[in-house]
């Protein structure tokens, strides 16, 4: 299934048990991490899922808090002698990364991919699905949504009474016309039902509430979002260093109609994030506190 | 008085309840670190001695579970709009980390002052005397000392007797002249009693055991040693990768006569570094398997 793990939950600086934010999704043997900062190796060693095989880290932006751990995984895939291709993917900017990468390790002795994408792009990462919009905050910073999309059923019975043979279901499955000497013969259409609802988790850190955010996040099984600060009366600091109140994180969660709602990116000085529940759940009542290693396997509603 | 604590004991990876090896030590308001891998600001928080105000980091080396934690703690100090002078201090090869802090900050806001240090020298932080020497590892490695001179006693009969005014007194305990017209009039061995014993701690990870390390670390009241290895057997590997096992560093700490040896910088496949300790305590009694946050004061002998 489509498994999900909030590495950590911390924002700025690693505290004593909090570990940066960073969030690791695995599906159909592909795994991608999004942010690792400072000490990421840790939960991600904790967690037992093979983290030395991750297929790409997405980055939301290059602040340290945000990507100082990679070095550190980079050097344990280098110690475990990866032969595995890595890509690194994230905003314009990029060239952060490679120098740093550069300047510590000289040459990798497995190929990274460095991509960096525009501001609206979608992509697919084995058969997960990613979107990113640009959000706001103080530098150039994306959202994204990790979508892993269902087939929709089969009918077997119309393909028996039409003759289809049995290898051009698949690629009939997979929404592909059938052709014969340049004509279509068989079409997605004469053998599939109704499309089926897929799995969808979104992230966002470091942002002020925007209204393509809520387009981005519309639907999510799981919106784990920014959570800076608790207290209503710190609307102020958050907008001034553009975050997010815990309220305005659930009024995004709330209008893009998401199942739930995994808050995160907690302020430093927000020692118990809890005591401030309260106030995301009044607006919208799925409202999680996010802690570390929090972990969730989304499976594909029966129909 | 010296005050000193074992940040974490790990080598090559932090893992789940081990930070990476790093001693910070503090005298007289001075604060150094030495190394500083990722993680190593989680501790240096726990331990609450203000790590944002360190004066001086020492390298053993630049080797990447050794230098990997600077940058989150640099980025503190910038947040916390630190105006002091940071010492960096280590072997040849700084440029790694000039370059590192260079590709992720730019302009840092406060001094940062690199120091190469030549193969053997003798240098001051405050009243804490730093001395290294050339290890035996794959890379050009440092081990240090860090010692704390005490004060002759000052026999304040004496100097009554030989009517020395009371404002040279502090001149001549701390082992200078005092001259007039160009003439010595009063010398400290007028008024000085017999030397007393200092303290000294000295710090060595990553390197085969060697003579000169044995001389640098005599008489040490804690010596804080490479403990890669806790099976005997693992002598073959600790040749091959030029580190040391439990019973090479008791061999050190018995031919130096230190008082105390803490055992640091445990491989990651060393779950339980305890279960070797007899290996060591047949060499040397006195060794202790040391712990993340292990922390001593060192006083001065009455005398």
């Amino acid at each position: 299934m489509f498994d999900m793990c909030l590495l950590g939950t911390g924002g700025m600086m690693p505290i004593p048990g909090r570990y940066l934010s960073s969030l690791i999704l695995r599906y159909g043997g592909i795994s991608v991490l999004v942010d690792c900062g400072e000490g990421t190796q840790v939960p991600l060693q904790k967690l037992g899922w093979g983290f030395l095989n991750i297929d790409a880290i997405f980055f939301t932006h290059y602040h340290g808090d945000h990507i100082m751990g990679l070095p550190g995984i980079i050097y344990q895939m280098i110690n475990q002698d990866r032969e595995k291709e890595l890509k690194l993917i994230g905003p314009k900017g990029m060239s952060i990364i490679s120098n740093l990468l550069n300047v510590l390790f000289g040459d990798i002795p497995f190929t990274v991919e460095y991509i960096e994408i525009e501001d609206e792009e979608c992509m697919n990462v084995g058969d997960i699905t990613v979107k990113n919009i640009l959000v706001d905050h103080t530098v150039l910073c994306f959202a994204y949504s990790f979508e892993v999309k269902r087939l929709p059923i089969f009918d077997v019975k119309k393909a028996r009474a039409l003759n289809i043979p049995v290898e051009y279901w698949h690629i009939l499955q997979h929404g592909e016309n059938i052709t014969k000497d340049g004509n279509v013969i068989y079409t997605p259409d004469m053998v599939l039902g109704k499309s089926r609802k897929g799995l969808k988790v979104s992230y966002c850190t470091d942002t002020r509430p925007t209204e393509s955010l809520i387009d981005l996040v519309k639907d999510s099984d799981v919106f784990v979002g920014e959570g800076m600060y608790g207290d209503p009366l710190d609307i102020e600091k958050a907008i001034k260093k553009s975050h997010s109140t815990f309220i305005e994180t659930a009024f995004v969660a709330k209008e893009a109609n998401v199942k739930e709602l995994w808050l995160t990116h907690f302020s430093p000085s927000l020692k118990n994030p809890a005591e401030y529940i309260k106030y995301a759940k009044d607006v919208f009542e799925n409202t999680i506190v996010g802690h570390d290693l929090m972990t969730k396997e989304l499976h594909f509603e029966n129909s």
